[in-house]
């Protein structure tokens, strides 16, 4: 699923540790975010501890730029969003994740480029980074236990930015080998075993029949089975009524379990 | 802010390492959740390497029960939910986090209580354990890259059920010590900085005055400063038209720069 809009880039304002620098990469890439920008990374780069960290994000690190100073690494963008808030006595807008991540598209279809700062791992982004920033991005999590690591900030943020964009089917039934079974193949299953059911006498007494048949109705009637589990299912019901299955000849119950 | 439905529990089969799930349990707790199960974890329970993975998540892991099997794990459960696919052939409703959110939730108003499987981290969870869920929850990340780590899954789903239930205002501005200033307040400063410009000149040639006027407005307009934000305009524009601050006396400059 190629996004039509061009990502917002992510900057890393002196990270830490080579390790979450590599974590961040591939929380990126998941979220179809290719663009990393460090800031003063404090032990250089690249950084060997990096890469393994990236479990095959490899493509995302070999394409990141160092600066020495966030001015520099954020020079050619639009608009940026700060995802920490430590700043006191700022004035910010503040968004959810889901906000941002509509304000950055917006931005991109106008012709504009977000950039997202993350914080060093301990400290967080400091006021002197906050301060010309347009926006702060907070997530709002358990306040009892808001703590995220660096890679989980990015992964929440690229998240919510590459769902804006998702066009996920609202529900999907996944299946496998076997095609679903239409509806005409549900009825007649149902009227089978409603047959099989009236003759052994299951519907008793008779003035509850309806009510009974309605429930069995209901349940089956939801269940969207495939064609294969609709043969199993007529087995079953052989199988219970009739017993064990008979060896002489591939009759239909054997042909039903295959 | 405390939920008032009750959270779905979250079951980790046979996770491989004690350090992931206690990784796990700090992503449970970012997002409300505190029952975590653990079904027949590899190095056994109590695992040391947990704790300090946790940062600070410890309730969840004290209250950590483990079990020996899924059913166990699961039998005063309404409904499951399996967070991987690998299933071939079996037939599952798939859903996004956010879809899994409502559906737990709405679940959880009508008194029942959902599951949420997570598989162990190298393999996933098995067919067997995915026959009887009712549903697969899937990411829908980045196609090429969409692989996470177990407390990654664990915090993307539980995040998009924290969310479902968060009602952070739309857009929120953030302010410091100082209130925002009204609109009176800022349309008086519009209207002194207008003066002070018509006084230098600015606004040449005159017939585009009123464009510039507007621009000017539409620009401050936009601004929404603090009381103390309006101060240091006021000082910035008096400094800029008459210079450097005078000494003698606390006149109106130095009170708008404090």
């Amino acid at each position: 699923m190629p996004q039509a809009v061009i990502p917002p880039a992510v900057i890393l304002v002196r990270p830490q540790l080579g390790v979450n620098i590599g974590t961040a990469a591939r929380a990126m890439l998941n979220c179809g975010l290719d663009e990393l920008r460090l800031v003063a990374p404090r032990e250089g780069w690249p950084n060997a501890h990096a890469w393994p960290a990236a479990s095959g994000a490899v493509a995302v690190l070999e394409k990141a730029r160092v600066f020495a100073t966030l001015p520099e690494a954020t020079a050619d963008l639009t608009r940026l969003y700060a995802t920490t808030w430590r700043g006191r006595g700022l004035v910010k807008w503040i968004l959810t994740p889901e906000q941002a991540a509509q304000d950055i598209r917006a931005l991109a279809a106008a012709g504009g480029r977000g950039g997202i700062l993350f914080g060093p791992e301990r400290t967080g982004l400091e006021n002197e980074d906050l301060a010309g920033v347009d926006a702060v991005v907070s997530v709002p999590l358990n306040p009892a236990f808001p703590s995220l690591n660096l890679a989980q900030a990015v992964l929440l943020v690229g998240y919510a930015w590459w769902m804006a964009g998702n066009e996920t089917p609202a529900l999907r039934l996944e299946h496998g080998l076997s095609p679903l079974a239409g509806r005409a193949a549900l009825d007649n299953f149902i009227a089978r075993l409603v047959q099989h059911l009236d003759e052994t006498g299951f519907f008793h007494p008779p003035e509850k029949r309806l009510h009974m048949l309605r429930n069995l109705e209901a349940c089956f009637g939801r269940l969207q089975p495939t064609e294969q589990e609709l043969r199993t299912l007529f087995g079953a019901i052989k199988a219970l009524r009739y017993g064990p299955y008979r060896p002489p000849g591939k009759d239909e119950a054997e042909e039903a379990e295959r």
